[in-house]
Protein backbone atom coordinates (compact mmCIF):
# COMPACT_ATOMS: atom_id res chain seq x y z
CA UNK A 1 0.00 0.00 0.00
CA UNK A 2 1.03 3.21 -0.79
CA UNK A 3 3.18 5.22 1.93
CA UNK A 4 0.90 8.68 1.49
CA UNK A 5 -2.60 6.55 2.09
CA UNK A 6 -1.22 4.48 5.14
CA UNK A 7 -0.54 8.02 6.07
CA UNK A 8 -4.10 9.54 5.67
CA UNK A 9 -6.04 6.64 6.77
CA UNK A 10 -3.79 6.82 10.30
CA UNK A 11 -4.54 10.60 10.84
CA UNK A 12 -7.83 9.96 9.64
CA UNK A 13 -8.94 7.60 12.48
CA UNK A 14 -6.70 8.98 15.05
CA UNK A 15 -7.18 10.76 18.20
CA UNK A 16 -10.20 13.26 18.33
CA UNK A 17 -12.21 12.18 15.46
CA UNK A 18 -15.19 11.40 15.39
CA UNK A 19 -16.31 7.10 14.27
CA UNK A 20 -20.02 6.55 13.15
CA UNK A 21 -20.42 3.12 14.69
CA UNK A 22 -22.99 1.17 13.01
CA UNK A 23 -24.10 -2.16 14.32
CA UNK A 24 -26.93 -4.75 12.67
CA UNK A 25 -30.15 -4.35 15.24
CA UNK A 26 -32.87 -7.18 15.75
CA UNK A 27 -35.09 -6.98 12.82
CA UNK A 28 -31.31 -7.34 10.63
CA UNK A 29 -31.55 -3.38 9.51
CA UNK A 30 -28.17 -0.93 10.16
CA UNK A 31 -27.84 1.24 12.53
CA UNK A 32 -25.80 4.20 12.75
CA UNK A 33 -24.33 6.42 15.72
CA UNK A 34 -21.39 9.05 15.77
CA UNK A 35 -19.62 7.76 18.82
CA UNK A 36 -16.17 9.51 20.73
CA UNK A 37 -13.59 7.03 21.10
CA UNK A 38 -11.74 6.32 24.71
CA UNK A 39 -8.75 5.34 23.03
CA UNK A 40 -7.56 3.01 20.16
CA UNK A 41 -4.38 1.13 18.85
CA UNK A 42 -3.74 1.92 15.47
CA UNK A 43 -6.54 1.04 13.37
CA UNK A 44 -6.93 -2.27 14.70
CA UNK A 45 -8.37 -1.51 17.98
CA UNK A 46 -10.73 1.00 18.95
CA UNK A 47 -12.13 1.67 22.40
CA UNK A 48 -15.74 3.38 23.00
CA UNK A 49 -17.63 4.17 26.12
CA UNK A 50 -21.53 3.60 26.27
CA UNK A 51 -24.25 2.65 28.50
CA UNK A 52 -24.73 -0.94 28.99
CA UNK A 53 -28.50 -0.33 28.39
CA UNK A 54 -27.93 1.41 25.36
CA UNK A 55 -29.58 -0.20 22.30
CA UNK A 56 -26.77 -0.46 20.46
CA UNK A 57 -24.91 -2.39 23.43
CA UNK A 58 -27.91 -4.98 22.94
CA UNK A 59 -27.31 -5.01 19.15
CA UNK A 60 -23.53 -5.81 20.10
CA UNK A 61 -24.50 -8.59 22.56
CA UNK A 62 -26.81 -10.18 19.85
CA UNK A 63 -24.59 -9.82 16.93
CA UNK A 64 -21.04 -8.63 16.90
CA UNK A 65 -20.81 -7.77 13.56
CA UNK A 66 -19.86 -3.83 13.13
CA UNK A 67 -18.30 -1.28 11.42
CA UNK A 68 -16.82 2.03 11.86
CA UNK A 69 -16.73 4.96 9.71
CA UNK A 70 -14.39 7.81 9.79
CA UNK A 71 -14.99 10.81 7.21
CA UNK A 72 -13.54 14.29 6.00
CA UNK A 73 -16.19 15.53 3.98
CA UNK A 74 -14.87 18.36 2.90
CA UNK A 75 -12.72 16.78 0.23
CA UNK A 76 -14.54 13.45 0.16
CA UNK A 77 -12.48 10.93 2.12
CA UNK A 78 -13.43 8.15 4.10
CA UNK A 79 -11.88 5.35 5.92
CA UNK A 80 -14.21 2.23 7.25
CA UNK A 81 -12.76 -0.37 9.02
CA UNK A 82 -15.26 -3.77 9.49
CA UNK A 83 -14.35 -6.12 11.88
CA UNK A 84 -16.01 -7.14 15.11
CA UNK A 85 -17.52 -5.50 18.49
CA UNK A 86 -17.12 -7.05 21.95
CA UNK A 87 -19.52 -5.50 25.25
CA UNK A 88 -16.52 -5.37 27.74
CA UNK A 89 -18.56 -4.67 31.28
CA UNK A 90 -15.83 -6.17 33.45
CA UNK A 91 -13.98 -4.26 36.53
CA UNK A 92 -10.57 -3.58 34.85
CA UNK A 93 -11.59 -2.69 31.47
CA UNK A 94 -14.18 -0.65 32.69
CA UNK A 95 -11.27 0.84 35.19
CA UNK A 96 -8.61 1.34 32.37
CA UNK A 97 -10.76 3.59 29.89
CA UNK A 98 -12.30 5.81 33.25
CA UNK A 99 -11.64 8.92 32.72
CA UNK A 100 -12.30 12.25 34.97
CA UNK A 101 -15.79 13.90 34.28
CA UNK A 102 -17.43 10.68 33.69
CA UNK A 103 -19.18 11.22 36.46
CA UNK A 104 -21.47 13.05 33.83
CA UNK A 105 -22.54 10.21 32.27
CA UNK A 106 -22.19 7.26 34.87
CA UNK A 107 -23.61 8.63 37.92
CA UNK A 108 -22.52 5.99 40.26
CA UNK A 109 -18.89 6.03 39.13
CA UNK A 110 -16.53 3.41 37.93
CA UNK A 111 -18.54 0.50 38.99
CA UNK A 112 -21.77 2.06 37.54
CA UNK A 113 -23.50 -1.03 36.16
CA UNK A 114 -25.19 1.27 33.28
CA UNK A 115 -21.79 2.00 32.20
CA UNK A 116 -19.63 -0.37 29.39
CA UNK A 117 -16.88 -0.17 27.32
CA UNK A 118 -17.05 -1.48 23.37
CA UNK A 119 -14.27 -2.81 22.16
CA UNK A 120 -13.83 -2.68 18.22
CA UNK A 121 -11.49 -4.89 16.67
CA UNK A 122 -10.98 -4.18 13.01
CA UNK A 123 -10.44 -6.94 10.13
CA UNK A 124 -10.33 -5.05 6.77
CA UNK A 125 -10.78 -1.80 5.62
CA UNK A 126 -11.68 0.14 2.80
CA UNK A 127 -10.37 4.08 1.80
CA UNK A 128 -12.24 6.42 -0.31
CA UNK A 129 -11.09 9.49 -1.59
CA UNK A 130 -12.96 11.02 -4.50
CA UNK A 131 -13.39 8.38 -7.21
CA UNK A 132 -10.50 6.22 -6.07
CA UNK A 133 -11.17 3.32 -3.51
CA UNK A 134 -8.83 0.78 -2.18
CA UNK A 135 -9.61 -2.11 0.02
CA UNK A 136 -6.82 -2.78 2.34
CA UNK A 137 -6.13 -5.69 5.65
CA UNK A 138 -5.87 -3.97 8.85
CA UNK A 139 -1.86 -5.59 8.98
CA UNK A 140 -1.44 -3.80 5.81
CA UNK A 141 -1.41 -0.29 7.54
CA UNK A 142 -0.55 -1.23 11.55
CA UNK B 1 -43.13 15.81 19.14
CA UNK B 2 -41.32 19.32 20.48
CA UNK B 3 -41.58 22.05 17.26
CA UNK B 4 -37.87 22.90 18.07
CA UNK B 5 -36.69 19.01 18.25
CA UNK B 6 -38.51 18.73 14.79
CA UNK B 7 -36.98 22.20 13.49
CA UNK B 8 -33.31 21.08 14.12
CA UNK B 9 -34.16 17.12 12.36
CA UNK B 10 -35.23 19.40 9.23
CA UNK B 11 -31.99 21.39 9.15
CA UNK B 12 -29.68 18.42 9.79
CA UNK B 13 -31.35 16.16 7.33
CA UNK B 14 -31.16 19.21 4.52
CA UNK B 15 -29.69 20.66 1.42
CA UNK B 16 -25.87 20.04 1.24
CA UNK B 17 -25.66 17.53 4.21
CA UNK B 18 -23.31 15.14 3.43
CA UNK B 19 -25.22 11.27 4.87
CA UNK B 20 -23.50 8.52 5.86
CA UNK B 21 -25.11 5.57 4.36
CA UNK B 22 -25.52 2.20 5.66
CA UNK B 23 -25.87 -1.17 4.26
CA UNK B 24 -25.36 -4.99 5.40
CA UNK B 25 -23.00 -6.75 3.00
CA UNK B 26 -23.39 -10.43 1.65
CA UNK B 27 -21.89 -11.40 4.97
CA UNK B 28 -24.28 -9.75 7.57
CA UNK B 29 -21.66 -7.04 8.74
CA UNK B 30 -22.80 -3.23 8.46
CA UNK B 31 -20.76 -1.02 5.63
CA UNK B 32 -20.90 2.43 5.75
CA UNK B 33 -19.31 5.17 3.28
CA UNK B 34 -20.90 8.96 3.21
CA UNK B 35 -22.74 10.27 -0.06
CA UNK B 36 -23.92 13.03 -1.59
CA UNK B 37 -27.50 13.27 -2.14
CA UNK B 38 -28.99 14.37 -5.08
CA UNK B 39 -32.11 15.41 -3.58
CA UNK B 40 -35.02 14.75 -0.64
CA UNK B 41 -38.90 15.26 0.17
CA UNK B 42 -38.87 16.01 3.52
CA UNK B 43 -37.35 13.31 5.46
CA UNK B 44 -38.85 10.92 3.82
CA UNK B 45 -37.19 10.11 0.84
CA UNK B 46 -33.72 10.57 -0.11
CA UNK B 47 -32.03 10.27 -3.60
CA UNK B 48 -28.29 10.11 -3.88
CA UNK B 49 -26.27 8.97 -7.61
CA UNK B 50 -24.19 6.01 -7.90
CA UNK B 51 -22.25 3.67 -10.07
CA UNK B 52 -24.02 0.41 -11.05
CA UNK B 53 -21.31 -1.45 -9.98
CA UNK B 54 -20.62 -0.42 -6.71
CA UNK B 55 -20.17 -2.57 -4.00
CA UNK B 56 -22.82 -0.66 -1.99
CA UNK B 57 -25.31 -1.14 -5.02
CA UNK B 58 -24.85 -4.62 -5.00
CA UNK B 59 -25.55 -4.90 -1.17
CA UNK B 60 -28.93 -2.94 -1.39
CA UNK B 61 -30.03 -5.07 -4.43
CA UNK B 62 -29.50 -7.99 -2.23
CA UNK B 63 -31.15 -6.54 1.07
CA UNK B 64 -32.65 -3.35 0.69
CA UNK B 65 -32.45 -2.88 4.53
CA UNK B 66 -30.72 0.54 4.83
CA UNK B 67 -30.20 3.70 7.77
CA UNK B 68 -28.84 6.90 7.33
CA UNK B 69 -27.17 9.00 9.34
CA UNK B 70 -26.48 12.65 9.46
CA UNK B 71 -24.20 14.50 12.32
CA UNK B 72 -22.93 17.59 13.56
CA UNK B 73 -19.92 16.34 15.05
CA UNK B 74 -19.32 19.09 16.82
CA UNK B 75 -21.96 19.47 19.08
CA UNK B 76 -22.73 16.16 19.35
CA UNK B 77 -25.62 15.74 17.50
CA UNK B 78 -27.22 12.98 14.82
CA UNK B 79 -30.12 11.84 13.41
CA UNK B 80 -30.46 8.40 11.66
CA UNK B 81 -32.81 7.51 9.58
CA UNK B 82 -34.08 3.44 9.02
CA UNK B 83 -36.12 1.96 6.27
CA UNK B 84 -34.95 0.71 2.68
CA UNK B 85 -33.35 1.32 0.05
CA UNK B 86 -34.24 0.69 -3.98
CA UNK B 87 -31.66 0.58 -6.86
CA UNK B 88 -33.31 2.86 -9.95
CA UNK B 89 -32.00 2.10 -12.84
CA UNK B 90 -34.72 2.97 -15.12
CA UNK B 91 -34.34 5.78 -17.64
CA UNK B 92 -36.89 7.90 -15.67
CA UNK B 93 -35.38 8.30 -12.96
CA UNK B 94 -32.08 8.19 -14.23
CA UNK B 95 -32.87 11.64 -16.14
CA UNK B 96 -34.64 12.79 -13.36
CA UNK B 97 -32.23 13.25 -11.46
CA UNK B 98 -29.18 13.87 -13.79
CA UNK B 99 -27.04 16.95 -13.48
CA UNK B 100 -24.44 19.01 -15.33
CA UNK B 101 -20.90 17.82 -14.31
CA UNK B 102 -22.57 14.03 -13.48
CA UNK B 103 -20.19 13.22 -16.78
CA UNK B 104 -17.45 13.72 -14.56
CA UNK B 105 -18.54 10.52 -12.89
CA UNK B 106 -20.43 8.46 -15.69
CA UNK B 107 -18.58 8.99 -18.91
CA UNK B 108 -21.63 7.91 -21.08
CA UNK B 109 -23.94 10.13 -19.78
CA UNK B 110 -27.63 9.70 -18.33
CA UNK B 111 -27.92 6.20 -20.24
CA UNK B 112 -24.20 5.05 -18.85
CA UNK B 113 -25.14 1.64 -17.84
CA UNK B 114 -22.73 2.56 -14.52
CA UNK B 115 -25.15 5.16 -13.49
CA UNK B 116 -28.00 4.59 -11.43
CA UNK B 117 -29.91 6.10 -8.66
CA UNK B 118 -30.75 5.07 -4.97
CA UNK B 119 -33.36 6.12 -3.17
CA UNK B 120 -34.10 5.90 0.12
CA UNK B 121 -37.45 5.51 1.68
CA UNK B 122 -37.63 6.55 5.72
CA UNK B 123 -39.67 4.94 8.05
CA UNK B 124 -38.43 5.51 11.81
CA UNK B 125 -35.87 7.96 12.98
CA UNK B 126 -33.91 8.15 15.98
CA UNK B 127 -32.35 11.93 17.23
CA UNK B 128 -30.01 12.49 19.25
CA UNK B 129 -28.38 15.44 21.55
CA UNK B 130 -26.25 15.19 24.13
CA UNK B 131 -27.03 12.61 26.70
CA UNK B 132 -30.74 12.48 25.42
CA UNK B 133 -32.48 10.86 22.63
CA UNK B 134 -35.47 10.85 21.05
CA UNK B 135 -37.28 8.09 18.76
CA UNK B 136 -39.88 9.08 16.56
CA UNK B 137 -41.97 8.22 12.95
CA UNK B 138 -41.18 9.51 9.74
CA UNK B 139 -44.94 10.81 9.66
CA UNK B 140 -44.06 13.03 12.69
CA UNK B 141 -41.85 15.45 11.10
CA UNK B 142 -42.84 15.28 7.40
Amino acid sequence: MDDKIKEKIMKMTGKNRDAVVCSVDEEGFPAAKAMFRCANEGIKTFWFSTNTSAIRTGHFRRNPKACIYFADYMVVRGVSLTGTMRVCDDAETKERFWKKGDEKYYPLGVTDPDYCILEFTAEKGNYYQGLKKCLFAVSEVG
